[in-house]
C-alpha cells in the first residue's frame, strides 16, 4: 500500500513535468498507450492485453479493426489445452481436426510478422546468453524477446501470457483467431508464429478459462463448457472513467537491470546453496501496478 | 474416444495376464500405486497427486501421516502467486513476512531430500543435454529430473504441477506446508527444495485456485478469498468404488522415446521453418488417462 502510494506520487511528479524526457527515463514504470491496450472482457473477469505494433504492426491493425467491428463479442475459447494455449475465435477447421481455424474471410489473410531487424542494442535489456532456444534473450519494452548471434534479427518469445495469431500450415494464413499461452513456454513456436501482444493484467482470469479435452486437441466435448468473450474493446474507446489506471514496470532502467542481476545471483539466505546463474526469459515477472 | 477404448482393451489384456512382467513392460501406460496417490479435494474440484518415495521417502511418509490424521482438512492455499506457486498449510511466519510458514511442531522437522545418487542410466530417459540449468535432463517414471555431468547425482525439476515442501531459510526446516508450481518452471529452486510429488490429474483445477496479492508475496488481502482444502486422502484409504481409475503414460518405453525424438524434430508441415532441436523438460506433457 505504501509502495503504491509512493509510486503514485512518483508518477504524478512525472506527469506534472511531462515534457521532461529525463524524468520519464528515470521512472521505473510507464503508462501504456491506451490505443495499444485491449480490454478482453470474459464472463469470468477482465483481462488487459498490451499490443505490440513494433513487432506485429499489421496484426495489431487487424485485431483493432476486428475489435472495433465487435467481431469477437460473444465468441468463445473453443480450444483450450491446460499447460499450453487457450485459443479463441470462430471455429476450428473440422477437416483438419486440429488447431487450425476455419478461414472466414480470405481477404483478412495476414502476412506472418515473426521477426524484425531494426532493433538497436539500447532497446534490448539482455537476460541470458546463450539461451536454450536462441543465442540470447532479453526484454524490449516488457516483452520477452530473443536474438541471433550478430543481433541482426529479433523476435518475441512464447512466454506465458503472450497472445499470438493462430494460422494454418502456411505461414501467411492467420486471419482472426488468437491464442494465449497459459502454460510452460512453448518456445518451439518462437519466430514461426506472430505474437502481437501480451497479458498485462488479469492473467489469473486467463488461468480460469475452462479447459477442453486434451485428447481431442483441446476441443470441448461439451460446447456449453467454453468460456465466452463478452466483449473486446480498445481501451482508448472506453470512457476514461471506466478505464483501469495501470502502469507497467519498465525493462530498460538501471533498476530493472540490477533486479535481473540480483535474480541471477540469488543473494537471499533462502538460497543456502546457490543455483546456476542462468535466467529463463519467461520466468521473470514484469510488474503491472493498478493506481 | 477410440484411443481410450483401445487403451482400455490393452490394459485389460495386461491385467488378465498380470503376472507377466513382459506384458507390463510393453504397455505404454502404468497404473500408479494407490498407496502413493493423494486425493486433494478442493472446494473447486479434485486434484490427484502422485507421490515420489524414490526421491523423497521421508517427506512422503510425513505427508501421508499428516494426511491420515486429517491435518490438512479445512486448511487453505494462503499464499498464491500467479505464474509461480500456490502454497497451502497452516500459516506464514508473520515475523518474516515472506513465504516461510509458522513451524507448528518442531518434532516434524524434515531433512531436505533434494537429490539421490542411486539412479541407473536405464531408469533415466534423456531429454536434453546440456540444459540451461543442468548438464542433462530426463524423465524418471514420469517425473522431470536433471543430472550432473557424470550422472552421479539426480534431482527432480521444478516443472508446473510439481509439489514440494516449503521450508525456512535453513535446508532442514520443512514441516507441513507445501506448494504446487502453477507457472513457468522456477528451475532456480531445483535441488534446494524437496519435491515429493506431482499433479497427475486436475491441473486445470489447480489453475483455478484463487491468487493472492503478488505485491504482498502472494498473501491474500482478504482471507475469505482463499481456496480451501476440503480433504486430503491417501487413495488406497478410499473405497475402490470411489477411486478414479487412472493410468499414466510411461516414460521409459521405446514409444515414449520416439515421441520425444519427434517432438525434437517437429516433422509436421505446420513447422514450415524448423525450430532449434532443443526440448524443455518442463514442456513435455505426460498423459494421464481416466478409464
Amino acid at each position: 500500500m505504501i509502495i503504491r502510494i509512493i509510486l503514485l506520487i512518483a508518477l504524478l511528479l512525472c506527469i506534472s513535468s511531462s515534457n521532461s524526457a529525463e524524468n520519464i527515463n528515470e521512472s521505473l514504470y510507464r503508462i501504456p498507450n491506451t490505443d495499444n491496450l485491449l480490454y478482453l472482457e470474459l464472463d469470468i473477469g477482465l483481462v488487459i492485453i498490451e499490443l505490440n505494433p513494433l513487432f506485429a504492426p499489421k496484426h495489431v491493425t487487424q485485431i483493432k479493426k476486428l475489435t472495433r467491428t465487435h467481431f469477437y463479442d460473444g465468441l468463445t475459447f473453443y480450444r483450450v489445452i491446460d499447460g499450453f494455449v487457450a485459443q479463441a475465435g470462430t471455429s476450428i477447421d473440422e477437416d483438419n481436426g486440429s488447431q487450425y481455424f476455419k478461414i472466414t474471410n480470405k481477404l483478412l489473410l495476414l502476412p506472418i510478422e515473426n521477426q524484425i531487424t531494426n532493433i538497436t542494442n539500447k532497446a534490448f535489456s539482455l537476460v541470458q546468453s546463450p539461451d536454450m532456444f536462441a543465442a540470447k534473450t532479453g526484454f524490449i519494452a516488457g516483452f520477452g524477446s530473443a536474438r541471433n548471434n550478430d543481433d541482426s534479427i529479433t523476435w518475441l518469445t512464447h512466454c506465458p501470457g503472450v497472445i499470438g495469431m493462430s494460422r494454418n500450415n502456411a505461414p501467411n494464413t492467420a486471419t482472426t483467431d488468437f491464442y494465449i499461452v497459459i502454460g510452460q513456454a512453448p518456445r518451439y513456436l518462437d519466430s514461426i508464429m506472430t505474437i502481437f501482444g501480451r497479458v498485462v493484467y488479469g492473467m489469473d482470469v486467463v488461468q480460469k478459462i475452462n479447459r477442453g479435452n486434451a485428447k481431442n486437441n483441446g476441443v470441448f466435448d461439451d460446447a456449453n463448457k467454453t468460456t465466452t468473450i463478452k466483449k473486446i474493446s480498445v481501451a482508448s474507446d472506453i470512457p476514461k472513467s471506466e478505464q483501469l489506471n495501470i502502469m507497467i514496470e519498465r525493462t530498460d532502467t538501471m533498476s530493472f537491470k540490477s533486479k535481473l542481476s540480483k535474480r541471477r545471483k540469488r543473494p537471499s539466505p533462502f538460497f543456502y546453496k546457490k543455483p546456476p546463474q542462468a535466467l529463463d526469459i519467461c520466468q521473470i515477472p514484469i510488474e503491472t501496478v493498478v493506481f
